[in-house]
């Protein structure tokens, strides 16, 4: 039984195709959400549809799987039975891989002004309420309250804020200017706000700093070493400092999804569970934790095996592996442990400009982002998505314009529960 | 200025481009909305913004337009002014088009159970709900309960209940079996129920028969002069009889949008503003109401002057027309009055199945369904817009799919006030 359906749970299922097992796919969600490109929603460029698939559609063809839209509520380990739904189910192995959402760091209340960027109906919202802001400085009189919605705070510098900021920045500077009359969008005041010493802290100092200098060209306002301290319904405070805005989105960093807490084991940073070297839970050699719910130590790099999407696909494919071993008679494959393969990083800081890593090849602008671009379209689940994507893209670059620049009303999904 | 930007707004505003006037539109939304395709959206073959162009957009390049995000609460005849949101304006010239919306014929309490198809949360609404039924319908273990979740009952059968009739038992036909294991979606329930004798009342006899058959092949329950007295969350009463199903859709008619309700001026039917020959608002002849919020009997033909898209974009162009002539000087281009030119009226029932009437040509079948796409085709809105909805229709006949199966969170837009 896999639990959550994003690379993680999603690969496993798939390498679990010609096992002599039968599988269950737990999800919240109808769909697999392709998570690296949810900004691209939030910042009008993408639809939601174009970058999630059903996951019933995905596994049409595997006949040994089936699907089920319900939430986990909790997991008898002992029992080897968890509860989904009003479903009491019970399972010889179990894959968790629920994922991570937002970390606000003890002030949930937070969420509400500052969403983040986890789930479709965020996406959504963060679009709608920009967009709104645009109208309403249109015909705004105050300059202050004019400014405060044309200026847009993202918390955090990792990949994710990075790309929005740079995203965002764009959109206003590029695509919209020519819509509004009175007045002028390029002045908007994009500011990106890290609390540690540089940008992408995942990645090598040099693409943080080549990072850095093309968000500065596009305007963008980086402030590092700096911390929010407080968030309001308009604006922020850091450092002190009160900074206005009616758009503040959160990406300062993530949590493993609260169902792990249920587990009652330990729990490294962030809630992720400390797994052993073949993914499963200490103890119970039956439950996998893998993606990035899990905390794992690689063996040989000594670092951890981040929260990524290729760290998630690569437990997935690993931890289905075992599983087929056994259940064909073939144990001990679990002594060698998992072993992560970094294939390189990439994030793209807006049109034409991105910094990449491949193993010890770094670069930025035009080829960077055409790697980048390559990258997210080959991983991209389904056939129509990648043509439409495709599409969108070369689309928004001839004729700088974004094709969904709607204005929905949208309910922020409930924090999932432990 | 005009107040509303559907089809008829629309077109008076571009026909107004090169005329020495300001124009200045408000809408509620930011969109224009591709109204007959909507179904398309509630039956996840396309997404909302393949169908939904920002009205700036549209609008960009024409310099004599102002584009104002709104909701109009009340209109001062004699001052000639209005209020929109916060603001107080003055007019010299005033078009409304704020289209229809459902009419629950005072029970306005059915609509959170049986939401109309007039808006993209509506839409998404319905699609949302409908998937989400065939996936409990796929763990539920009382029959009773899964029929009532495999039950999809529209109430009026005009062009927007039979598309969405057909689109829905095809959907359950032929896109959706093979991704479930336990519940055979074939078997799912369609019921159009309509109080007249026939199908597609404003087209002839003929294609109402052809609507039928076709409808009636494609496995489509429909019940003629049956009228729903009641609409409960788990069904409707009809006829004295229970019928029960989760999905309640309502396509049985409509009514002019309230704000026509607040000119206090003689309303006819369904509170549609009884205008002028010319369009304009008796005694107020610097005030016009286009569209379906507008009551026009045609001089030729002695009949009302349709509520469709064709019947607003001439009303829209006629109206700019006038007032093109007026501030030019040239006076005296009223006397004629506006005259409505039927350009025929399709509707599709299913995929390859449609009904096509043009003059005193009416046929059906393959060549109507492709007659049909081509019309719609070439109206929608934005070259984007068109591109992508051939390439999602070309996809789902190929592959019988469908691209925007996602079930998301949408709030019910409130109804417009008066």
């Amino acid at each position: 039984m896999i639990v959550g359906c994003g690379f993680g749970g999603l690969f496993a299922v798939r390498a679990l195709a010609r096992s002599p097992v039968e599988v269950l796919v737990i999800d919240r969600n109808n769909y697999h959400l392709f998570q690296p490109l949810l900004y691209q929603v939030a910042s009008a460029a993408l639809a939601p549809a174009d970058i999630a698939q059903p996951i019933r559609t995905i596994l049409r063809h595997q006949k040994n799987a089936r699907v089920m839209l319900a939430e986990v509520r909790r997991i008898e380990l002992a029992a080897r039975r968890l509860y989904a739904g009003e479903e009491r189910i019970a399972y010889d192995y179990l894959i968790l891989a629920p994922g991570a959402i937002d970390n606000y760091f003890g002030h949930e209340e937070w969420r509400a002004h500052a969403p983040g960027m986890k789930e479709i109906e965020e996406a959504t919202f963060i679009r709608s309420r920009m967009l709104r802001s645009f109208e309403i400085a249109e015909i705004e009189h105050d300059p202050a309250e004019r400014a405060a919605h044309l200026t847009f705070i993202i918390v955090g510098a990792g990949p994710t804020g990075v790309e929005l900021a740079g995203a965002i920045k764009e959109l206003a500077v590029d695509v919209v200017p020519r819509d509004y009359r009175v007045v002028d969008t390029r002045h908007a005041h994009v500011v990106l706000i890290e609390a540690g010493p540089r940008l992408l802290p995942a990645l090598h100092a040099d693409s943080s700093e080549r990072a850095l200098a093309q968000l500065r060209s596009l305007g963008v306002e980086v402030r590092l070493n700096q911390r929010v301290m407080q968030v309001f319904v308009d604006g922020v405070e850091v450092n002190g400092e009160r900074l206005r805005s009616y758009n503040v989105i959160w990406a300062a960093g993530v949590r493993a999804a609260p169902v792990t807490a249920a587990l009652g084991v330990a729990l490294g940073p962030g809630g992720r569970v400390e797994v052993a070297p073949d993914c499963s839970v200490p103890g119970h050699p039956e439950v996998f934790v893998i993606g990035d719910a899990a905390w794992l130590v690689d063996r040989t790099s000594g670092a951890v095996v981040p929260g990524v999407s290729q760290g998630a696909l690569q437990m997935g494919r690993y931890v289905a592996g075992l599983i087929d071993a056994e259940v064909r008679g073939a144990p001990g494959a679990r002594a060698a442990g998992f072993q992560y393969r970094d294939k390189g990083s990439a994030a793209t800081v807006g049109k034409s400009r991105a910094v990449v890593e491949l193993g010890r090849l770094r670069f930025g602008g035009l080829p960077a982002w055409f790697a980048w671009m390559a990258l997210h379209l080959v991983v991209l689940i389904g056939f129509r998505n990648r043509i439409v994507v495709l599409i969108s893209w070369i689309y928004s670059y001839v004729f700088f314009r974004r094709g969904s620049r709607l204005i929905t009303r949208v309910t922020l999904p409930p924090e999932p529960r432990a």
